[in-house]
């Protein structure tokens, strides 16, 4: 199963798309950081990140699209652009029919990591061991894309070692440290 | 000049048409109200929002589209939906080449009615005397679309008695009552 994990920004928008394997294992296709300019009219902005990920979805044809829902804690305009953002994401998703899973970024952030609580260098560091790259992902919305993805293969039902949303399948978790890992995803998703 | 004023949201977008015509006249050409399913998932009410957009821009090709201002200050869960309406919206505009105007509601009710802090019922009572229908437009929604088309006609530049950004354009303005109105407009921008 091919997934396209998309960190929703105006200024920055992280593609990432990777394919399940069998045992919950995962491997890189591409990443990549779509941008526009801060001057822009925001609709030129709007046009400039929605040409570059219906470039993806045509480009990779993945079977899901995996996005992170957007909240409104932050800064307020920086929020109303990532909401918009994140609109046109679901819209070209939606008009090639790919079906779009919504993650808050606890979730991501357990899934990847055991913790809904970690840090952004923490994420970058085990989304890079779980794809074998050298170096992390850089920047971190390239990092945090490929995490958004990698929560969706592990929890939304991606490829054959799945763990679906209500708990872990345990028959696709073969090894023990691929134990581990579900083990540590339950417990965060109780804490968190 | 043909304006689409377009009042955003997920549940109810109200979509309105205008013509401006010489001495700060409005006419009507259509209002409307696109609708979603609550229940249906967040991709599918986009992309039936956009078809309603799209079909407007098609059938009535506006000269600009003009949009209210999303803040989010009100429901977190609401005000989400709404930015990623108007991220479609303005895809939509920006794919034909149409320009797009964004107002505050403050700015709206100030360019209808005089007051920046003016009822609901307020606004939409104006907007039927401008536009001389028998009765208001209906929902709100529908209502607010076609203000916030005659904000962009006045204040936008649209039409020969357009109104600029910055102050009246006092040639334009050929009645004492279409003078009275310049002057509380400019009054009412000055007190928002």
């Amino acid at each position: 199963m091919r997934i396209l994990g998309v960190d929703p920004g105006l200024t920055r928008c992280g593609l990432g798309v990777i394919d399940t394997g069998p045992s919950r294992t995962v491997g890189l296709v591409s990443v990549s950081v779509a941008t526009s300019e801060a001057g822009d009219e925001v609709s030129h902005r709007l046009a400039a990140i929605s040409d570059a990920i219906e470039h993806a979805l045509d480009e990779f044809r993945p079977d899901a699209l995996a996005l992170e829902r957007v909240f409104s804690q932050h800064n307020v305009r920086t929020v109303m652009g990532t909401a918009q953002v994140s609109g046109v994401v679901m819209l070209a998703a939606e008009r090639r029919g790919i079906p779009v899973a919504l993650y808050t970024p606890s979730e991501v952030k357990a899934a990847v990591t055991g913790s809904g609580r970690a840090a952004k260098a923490q994420v970058a560091e085990m989304v890079r061991r779980l794809l074998g790259q050298d170096v992390p992902a850089s920047p971190a919305d390239a990092a945090d894309a490929l995490a958004i993805a990698i929560c969706h293969a592990w929890r939304g039902g991606g490829g054959s070692g799945a763990v679906s949303g209500s708990g872990a399948a345990p028959g696709a978790v073969v090894t023990p440290a691929q134990r581990a890992w579900a083990e540590a995803e339950r417990a965060a998703r109780r804490r968190t």
